[in-house]
């Protein structure tokens, strides 16, 4: 193959289209240096084709037909950028049989479709390249495949959704409900009209199906992610997060533990010296460690036109260089999942520490009761605060415990439920990271 | 080249090549199902090739002929990880010569001979991998060359030699002088018994000079940095610092400013809401700002043999991937240094804040001078703190100041250090960084 130039069409002229295409557009010249040959943009592909992107395109190449790209001989490889699974499924396997090499920022679809894609990928010796699809900017693909090769993976955790951590930010600086934070962040655009997605943790489960994936040989796991949003979290709960030195984060979790592998998306408790806990607003951040590596720390923008469309530009030049060099059709994906057996953790198995905030009625024997029904299901409590005091009157009882087991826990805040002396439902939280 | 596997020499059989070696020994399984092939080590070349490793090598791995390896037809890769300039250059240039890529760890060698080495290696179409050469298991080298490849960077600084960065975390945990805790430090093997490179910022030079040539697209240029080390950093400023919500870190800096380039490694004030700033023991972290990712850091282990081992082993990968695929010969290394005609801003030249420790004599009318000689070469006192109330005797004065010029500042410590009520020599450090 010996190409002047490499040809890209992309389908979706959205947020992150119109970022990527700013990017080749403003930056051509320093990636034709960098790279020995040109990218061009020959096609673009979206219903509106009207709409103003703020940057100036050729006559001709906007199209709202799809086809023209998937069918373009001239194409080398086909961005998808629209998002969802229908019809971004179809798009990308067309390109693939047609084939064309395909990046994407398809969490979503790579999540729940990706097995039908890689497979037909690899029978069409084709390349997918996907960095933007977990952490916007950061390189965390790259990273795991690639940089960490040489490791055994033990554990990666973070914030992997920035719309969820700018409202929790919010929550923590401005000590508001989650309600009115999401309301406002709706209306400055930094979340959905349905925000669904980002906030019950499902967006975050699809990246953390990806990222488990290549880091530990297991296959796409999304229906065994377990995952539980920040809906529930309230400023009261932040607040003695606080007291206790910890912040309240979405965190995404994949460890191993003895065997099998913990897998989960849930609000957790993160003590102030893990860098994790300090990180706000829109921002992502990865913590892995690696047998030889040891803890690491990646940070960055998770979303945003531009730096999403920085990581879309990266997997285009690896891929054009392959193409460039011949290699594109010969080299198998890096470290594309196989079943190694390693097998998903059940919830009901899992061992933290956990929070926990009860309503309780203020008078003697409560909290001995309490502790004995946590005693008997092997909880045992590390520190504990009573809000106030109000005799015969329902006050605030927070708790930390020591390690115990998920279902030990469940069981016995089934039973502190029942107790007539506890109002409302309790709230559990559990803890996770700790010093880097 | 259709080969069933890829081989390799290694030459140099310590710290860093032990690491390496017992990755592909103990990890050989997991690596070839990620690759899709064996990597295997044919052979080791040391001048000891008696002292156990703590690694099992099969009869005749272990030589002390390094040609017999460099000269062996079946080598692909050769890892040259004995460290230094000489004879490391001859070994390498004579491996590229003898059509093997190489990976290397040797800062120094490429940050003072790359040139010729990159030329070699170009000539006879081979590649040349580094990434352990900076940062340690930190992959900055592909981040910048590959996952940046959109981006205009804008700066690049952070901790990039853990020696140095132990020695100040235990000056400022423990209040303890310089000398004392680099003897510690030598004694538990931490530090060199010629500690030099790592504590005078020569070492943190090497490493910068490679990724500013890297992110910036300028010949390697390690005669053109600026370089100032930890040895007359006392604990009293640590303090002070700390008063005004600082740490002091040993900063390697690149950054554009009026289309000119700052180069340089110095210890500076790191404000308490910079990540950096808390980046503490022998870890390394990075902090770069693209135009299209935004600010960005990556935070891991630096140095250590597993550690810097891991990135040996991505090299490795990365390029047998390319033998494999047919590519290696045909892809240019991405991202090589074209002068781009950027200069390098002379040191006197640049803005910056600063601190300044003054031994003055406590009377009326002193702090009057000062600040009047400071405001007559446009530097203003932002905050100020005396400690301790002795008059007539000399008390210690310590100020930070807005941006100011270097070269204003010099002129004017140099008549401040001239005025018969200032003892001994002033204090002056920069400030760097800011809200991540």
């Amino acid at each position: 193959m010996d190409k002047s130039q490499i040809n890209i069409g992309v389908i979706g002229f959205g947020t992150v289209g119109a970022g990527t295409v700013k990017i080749l557009s403003n930056s051509s010249r320093e990636i034709e240096q960098r790279l020995g040959f040109p990218v061009v943009i020959k096609r673009i592909a979206d219903l509106d084709i009207k709409s103003d992107r703020g940057v100036s395109l050729e006559k001709g190449v906007l199209t709202s037909d799809v086809d023209v790209i998937l069918n373009d001989p001239e194409i080398d490889i086909v961005v998808e950028l629209i998002g969802g699974i229908r019809p971004a499924k179809d798009m990308v396997l067309k390109a693939l049989r047609n084939g064309k090499h395909v990046v994407t920022a398809n969490k979503a679809l790579l999540a729940e479709a990706g097995k039908e894609i890689f497979r037909v990928a690899v029978k069409n010796k084709k390349q997918v390249g996907f960095e933007a699809a977990v952490a916007g900017s950061i390189p965390i693909i790259k990273v795991v495949r690639e940089s960490l090769i040489g490791n055994r993976i033990n554990s990666i955790y973070g914030i992997i959704n920035g719309t969820a951590n700018y409202i929790l930010t919010k929550m923590t600086e401005e000590g508001v409900e989650f309600a009115s934070v999401l309301k406002e962040a709706q209306d400055l655009g930094y979340a959905e009209a349905d925000p669904t997605f980002d906030i019950e943790g499902v967006d975050s489960a699809h990246k953390l199906t990806i990222l488990a994936s290549l880091a530990f040989g297991i296959p796409l796991s999304f229906k065994k992610v377990y995952t539980e949003g920040i809906s529930s979290i309230t400023p009261l709960d932040i607040q003695f997060a606080a007291d206790f030195g910890y912040s309240i984060k979405l965190l995404a979790i994949a460890k191993r533990v003895e065997n099998e592998l913990e897998l989960r998306v849930n609000p957790a408790m993160v003590p102030k010296d893990d860098l994790i806990s300090g990180v706000n607003g829109v921002f992502n951040a990865i913590r892995i460690d690696g047998d030889a590596t040891g803890d690491a720390l990646y940070y960055g923008r998770g979303a945003g036109d531009i730096p999403t469309g920085s990581a879309v530009v990266s997997d285009i030049a690896d891929i054009a260089r392959l193409i460039k060099s011949g290699a594109a059709e010969r080299m198998t994906m890096p470290g594309m999942a196989e079943d190694n057996g390693l097998q998903i953790r059940k919830m009901e198995d899992i061992v933290t520490c956990y929070y926990l905030r009860l309503s309780v009625m203020d008078k003697p024997g409560v909290l001995s009761l309490i502790s004995g029904i946590l005693g008997t299901h092997n909880i045992s409590i590390s520190s504990m605060i009573q809000k106030g005091r109000r005799r015969e009157k329902a006050v605030t009882l927070v708790m930390m415990t020591h390690v115990a087991r998920e279902k030990d826990m469940t069981e016995a805040l089934k039973k502190i439920t029942r107790m007539s002396f506890v109002s409302g439902r309790p709230v559990m939280l559990r803890v996770e990271g700790g010093e880097i």
